[in-house]
């Protein structure tokens, strides 16, 4: 690549960036469009759609809502959408410190003294658009050079920033956690634990061993308890039901709205309204009366899973029943954390050990598929970045690509705008992967998809390029992999006040994944660095740059002994501080009677249909997450 | 390796075995040796020296002790040595039972198939002994010869065996862990647990911050503890007078014995006898004046650790504060499971921080070079099986080594025995290196210079000899990786009964290392057989057999989660009921009292030299594992 393609690239991305940037102006302020721009705003009644008013104001751009969306505080982020939110803005803030600190280092220390070498050619600072952007690699110091001593430096003082901004986050998003978790109200998942490998003996059911088991063995802290069950079958009936129920409010809603007159009595042309509507009521009737009988004690009983969740009567009592094996069977009563009751993934459940196990393997198998396949791509990218090739393979396009537009456009902006179309097919694929795993929680699901994602980066993006480039996208990496983290951070908090609902609050459990993946990076910029020194025959600094990752994986290390334990459990001393807070909390009683039924599948709450349902107010209401 | 090398080396150590059988059956009879053969009978008084009257019977060798040795019931050695002897003694049971499967199908269907094979030459069963062992092994089979399938069932049919034995063993031994501490009675480490990083601010002292953590947290179940202190100063002082007073002993006794007058008188020439004792006596009044003052609590006070034994009025109130983790600060108030008193050991904690990572370090680095170096004696070896090559290297030789029975000598016996010389060397060793790595019980200690000598054995055993020998060594690996938990048991029982005392009891804690060992061995077993099969041009052998590892780790796995977990903790069902059943039991309090002082350190116990020490009794006891 040669320096005017990239400058191309540049200039393509900031007009777009600048176009997107007018068109979200001027779109965010027309009346109608505030559903789409504040979605839950308008759910939560905070805000509603204006009168058609014609204003010309709304439509010149201006950049006042960036300040805006910049304005709200932790503590206000914190109120609103839970620790999560939070947690990822520090994400979003880390990975911008990490990048400026590399990017101050790359361009204003490191592209000096590579520009300055002479190990490619002689320096024409007359004609700098057409040299290869190899002269400011690292390619150009000459070999054994004592600049190679700033490319150094420059490893071990990043490491040791960006060691310290991890150190400084992992430590202050701890706190958080436990500051968090301190100063919530009684929450259904601080008190229950999920059950699982219940031995039910013949005769009798789950819920009764249950029942005996835990009265023996925690007499004192046991509250109640919900038996899981198999509820596909109910699950269908009632997609089915609701289906039934939107098309019947359709047809009804029909005679009444002037604006469908005109469209019904063409339809009317084929079939007469009314009967539609009797013979859809009647469906409906006999899918709910199924229903009923599906959610009867009877067939229940049926379709119990060996699992359940256990309440307690205070947090350190579930914790003590969480922690200790209970049974002496170890595949027996095993207990873990319950996730928060909108967190379940209630399907899950209905699977046969055996499904979830074939499932296991075959999402292993098709992710490690996709990923290989995806190596196509990454070829044609590398192919267009290469023109000679290019030619070569394709003869005919000779004429086209000597047209310097074209060719820059075409090594500059093209390659990284197909991959990144291919990319973002990756990411709702990742996640179906994750769906079919098995988890039982909605946020280890996009936990797992998170990290396949991240594996994937690394491997296709670094690994595939590196191997097949030149020594230039070599140290393109060389200053890159700390930027994965910012491939976590995509948003600005303006959208996670307006838009997003958050589904579940993991308490920042996202974090863990960034600490590994940038330790992971710095790692991998180390070997860099060391193969570098190799190659560019200097060994003293391939000897000496050995200590930095076993330093790095010495902190790495401390950080999982000092930091990760929280992330994984609550210690005893907050859990009992809070069970012993709430002892004299009259309300806690009643929280406790309403606990057990936080934990009810929700395909076994007797439903409505004539009844609004809310979800279908806030069609385009986004979840975070 | 010629067959009749092979036969002198059978011969050589079976002619070894029947001398040493000889000597043992003889001299165990004599009556001044009960000491040597059965010291620990003599410690407890169940045998004393018989008087001197001959018997000619003495001297002739009788094979009875042999029968009598597989006498005692799995009960009896429980009973007397504890569970660690019984699993011991399974250890070595299923060693025999793997060796017996592997031996049979390798004697009676491997070795005809492949000597019945043409690969390397035509047949001539007239001068067998001087064929070469290649001529039995798998690479006389024909290349793609049909035949190779039976080697592949014979893969097949021992990874099956071996991993339905594992299976039934580690239940066995998971079930009698369980019943054994069901039956014992209360032991002082089932109501103690370790807690280390305890943070004593400013002016007050470790045992007032471990009074106050557990009075606030564990109200109801915490009974008292013991602060750690450092005692290499007091260890020394002690060393220093018991060495003065064997020496007084000694000089004291001199007079009343006859036996020593003779010599008395000689000594006498150069120094009064009573000159001696008076200034001896003074010194060791000094040093326990000494001793005394730094076991006084003002002392004791300067060098307090920051780790205390923490003892509980039950055990699942142990357990509790064991599982769950204590502290919002992850690396204060952690917590481990006491070792049983008699198995801790105590300089450890006379160690800084410091002083115990880098010796950390220091044991892995040294482990690695020893590994390393131990190449060299593994080269002889290789050297002294190849004639040739020891030819060309020592030109004077070849007259010797052309003797058909030095050759023989040479080739068959000693590699074994230069190797097995070298590899007495490196136990002790390893040993050391263990006791510098910082565990705070004798039998971590030995467990880890158990599973260094495992790693080192593996390593050099079989990956150098394999990487640097022909196929024929190859395919001795083919069928010896099934004998590594046989290194593991190298004695029959009735020397654990008569000869050791038992320092500690794991609760079969050891069983775990031969389990992980014998899996490796199969997957080690499982890579060669694929490798063969694709050398002998098999490819669909090769391709079925992999599997077979797939499988393997997933019966590994299986077992993991199924058995495991009792090897690390009891759970809370076992706990509990054992706490039940002593809730009647009167002397519990009385138990509980006690308990506390079990976890002194032994050098801050009050010492009297002039009290016999029972050690001095019976210096010959040797003590198991």
């Amino acid at each position: 690549m040669i320096v005017s393609a990239l400058l191309t690239s540049v200039g393509i991305n900031l007009a777009l960036c600048i176009l997107f940037f007018t068109l979200y102006s001027v779109l965010r302020k027309q009346p109608g469009n505030i559903e789409v721009y504040a979605p839950r705003l308008v759910a939560e009644g905070k805000a509603r759609r204006r009168g058609g008013e014609f204003n010309i104001e709304d439509l010149l751009p201006s950049p006042g809502w960036v300040q805006r969306a910049w304005q709200p505080s932790e503590d206000d982020l914190l109120a609103s959408c839970g620790l999560d939110a939070v947690v990822f803005m520090r994400i979003f803030i880390f990975s911008l410190r990490v990048f400026t600190v590399a990017g101050i280092i790359g361009v204003f220390v490191l592209v000096p003294v590579n520009y300055l070498g002479d190990q490619l050619s002689d320096i024409d600072f007359a004609d700098i658009p057409s040299k290869s952007l190899d002269l400011f690699s690292i390619s150009n110091v000459k070999d054994g050079s004592n600049r190679l001593w700033v490319h150094f430096s420059a490893a071990y003082l990043i490491s040791a920033v960006v060691c310290y901004l991890l150190y400084a986050e992992f430590k202050y998003i701890s706190l958080k956690r436990l500051a968090y978790y301190s100063a919530s109200s009684p929450q259904p998942h601080h008190f229950t634990i999920l059950v699982r490998g219940i031995p039910a003996h013949d005769g009798s059911s789950v819920g009764d061993a249950v029942e005996n088991f835990f009265t023996e063995y925690h007499p004192s802290t046991y509250l109640s308890h919900v038996v899981v069950r198999r509820t596909r079958k109910l699950r269908d009936l009632m997609t089915d039901a609701e289906n039934l129920y939107k098309r019947l409010a359709h047809l009804k809603s029909r005679p009444h709205t002037s604006e469908h007159s005109r469209r019904s009595g063409f339809i009317g042309m084929f079939r007469q309204n009314g009967d539609l509507v009797r013979q859809y009521s009647k469906k409906l009737e006999d899918l709910e009366t199924n229903l009923r009988i599906e959610q009867s004690d009877a067939s229940l009983r049926r379709v119990e899973v060996p699992a359940a969740f256990v309440c307690f009567r205070s947090r350190y009592g579930a914790a003590a029943a969480l922690h200790i094996q209970q049974s002496v069977n170890p595949t027996q009563w095993v207990t873990e954390q319950a996730p928060e009751p909108r967190d379940i993934y209630w399907p899950f459940f209905s699977a046969s050990f055996m499904q979830r196990w074939v499932s296991k393997l075959v999402v292993y198998v098709a992710s490690f598929i996709l990923t290989i396949i995806f190596l196509l791509p990454v070829a044609i990218v590398q192919a267009l970045t290469n023109l000679d090739q290019l030619e070569t393979m394709f003869p005919p396009l000779v004429g086209i690509l000597e047209i310097t537009v074209v060719s820059q456009v075409i090594t500059g902006y093209l390659p990284s705008l197909i991959l990144h179309l291919f990319l973002s097919f990756v990411p709702p694929i990742m996640k179906l992967f994750s769906t079919m795993q098995g988890f039982i929680a909605l946020s280890e699901i996009e936990k797992s998809a998170c990290n396949k994602m991240l594996w994937f980066t690394i491997w296709n993006i670094f690994f595939a390029n590196v191997l097949a480039g030149s020594i230039s996208s070599r140290l393109e990496i060389f200053y890159d992999p700390k930027t994965i983290p910012s491939k976590l951070a995509v948003l600005v908090p303006a959208q996670l006040l307006n838009v997003y609902m958050p589904k579940y609050e993991t308490g920042g459990k996202f974090w863990p994944i960034v600490h590994n993946s940038t330790i992971f990076s710095l790692i991998l910029m180390q070997a860099i660095a060391f193969g570098i020194f190799s190659l560019k025959k200097l060994p003293v600094a391939s000897s000496l740059i050995l200590p930095l990752p076993v330093l790095t994986l010495l902190f790495n290390d401390y950080c999982r002994k000092r930091f990760l334990p929280v992330f994984h459990a609550y210690p005893a001393e907050t859990l009992i501080k809070k069970d012993r807070e709430d002892q004299n909390d009259p309300s806690l009683n009643e929280f406790l009677d309403g606990v057990v039924n936080t934990y009810r599948d929700p395909a076994l709450m007797p439903r409505n249909h004539s009844q609004d349902r809310q979800e279908w107010n806030s069609p385009l209401l986004s979840h975070a997450y």
